[in-house]
């Protein structure tokens, strides 16, 4: 049997050195301690668990790599750069192997974001992985809620590739979206693009219909969705199911050139109508 | 069958009016905003299950105090004090009741420590309750590796409460002990008094012989620990036994007068026999 010591082993070369000017203490003591900084600091946790967030047989670095991917999405979501992150990881595998593997997908992503572990807990049970991540702004902070009347509606990117790609996994067909599902990027450099003129932002992980329905409904307005100018991967489906990714933000109609310069697709735009998405086809 | 939403909507009174001059967002977006502070951020998360962490049947609104509360306990143990906490919370309970006591452990626990919660997630599955604390030094921070050779080791209350509680439960019996499980205390009150002039510190989850352990191991030595000056509830396991959370502290030897009319209760001192802590009996 192996115990928790063993599997905080596998994490410690992730750890031992990750003190710098941001981070005073890191892990292996009560507590991490962060340098105080000018910035506000930005906050959110995403759990993941294998067989709703996975599938079951899911390789152990995808699902680590999944599960940090998706919870700093929420980072880029609200216009904010990653810094640090810190993970709760229950599991209940006995071959430490899987611990190594799980701790390879972590040091990928902390590589690829730049960014740090700074602590975390480990437990036995059923396979439940709670990231916390931590940022900064890039400039101020964009919020659900911020959504004005006649404000236009863009996407990112298409939806539907993480979808695809789950799809094309179980039935264990080779494709490109296989990675979209697994590695999800998370959306920093358009984070930082829209960042100076979005009103609001989500990002869709949960689907564009209810995304964006969250975004009306915290700025008290509606929306009016051209569903031809919606990029789908695979099927009208694709509008209502998440694991995408990509940002769903509205601005001024006065950056819709600047917006569409930089590759967004405008899908619609704000209405008066409360609480109403309405997905309308020419 | 209950939808995440409804849980969520437990919370909802919880985290509503969290906004003021240190939380600039709370929940319900993206991810929540921390005003920039001109102290360093003191970050630490426990996982706490049902089987491991509690017994199966235990009461909801306990789980949720217990839960909060010894994570708290980190911060105590580096000399922080609390300011805000985020849950990802998983469960696999159907009934709303469960999740609506659960939201009162946590009140409490909010209101006796006068702390906000900024954020969290909940999912489904076995029980599983991930804390994230955060908070802010009284002064300097005490990490685990501090202590020297001839420092005084205190204890800042008796061991084995903890213990006495939950096998009190598990037999029925109605005492104060079983509060004390599912109620611990964070002890904030001593971390501040303490803050000044020890050297490390580390709050007893783990029974002392492996939390002392680990001051040693962290600070090069080893300890001399007297057993009969450690006040014991039940028996000697008290020793080994951990959810106490009462705090093991080290200091100079000057500072003993001081430790001793504060309450605390000197145990033994540091060695320079690395790694090996002995406990001796008169």
């Amino acid at each position: 049997m192996i115990s928790e010591s063993d599997i905080l082993d596998c994490f410690q070369h992730l750890v031992k050195d990750v003190s710098d000017d941001v981070i005073l203490v890191g892990s292996g003591d009560d507590a991490a301690v962060v340098k105080a900084q000018e910035k506000d600091l930005v906050h959110s946790l995403d759990i993941s668990k294998v067989g709703t967030h996975f599938p079951e047989d899911s390789p152990a670095e995808d699902i680590a790599y999944r599960s940090v991917a998706v919870a700093l999405s929420d980072l880029a979501a609200m216009g904010a750069y990653p810094s640090f992150i810190s993970i709760g990881l229950t599991a209940n595998i006995t071959e430490i192997s899987w611990y190594k593997n799980f701790t390879k997908g972590i040091e990928k992503i902390l590589n690829e974001y730049q960014i740090k572990l700074i602590g975390g807990d480990v437990t036995f049970g059923e396979i439940n992985i709670c990231v916390n991540v931590f940022g900064y702004p890039y400039d101020k902070i964009i919020t659900r809620s911020g959504a004005k009347i006649n404000d236009s509606v863009f996407l990112t990117g298409p939806l539907g590739k993480g979808r695809k790609g789950l799809m094309d996994w179980k039935t264990n067909k080779k494709s490109s979206y296989v990675s979209t599902f697994f590695n999800p990027i998370a959306q920093f450099i358009n984070s930082e693009k829209i960042v100076k003129y979005a009103t609001s932002c989500i990002d869709i992980s949960d689907g564009l219909v209810k995304d964006l329905g969250s975004i009306c409904k915290l700025s008290g307005a509606g929306a009016d969705i051209n569903v031809d100018m919606i990029k789908i991967t695979h099927d009208i489906d694709d509008v209502c199911y998440g694991d995408d990714y990509v940002l769903c933000f509205t601005c001024n109609k006065k950056h819709d050139d600047l917006a569409e310069e930089q590759g967004f697709i405008k899908i619609g735009f704000i209405t008066d109508k409360v609480g109403k998405v309405e997905f309308k086809k020419n």
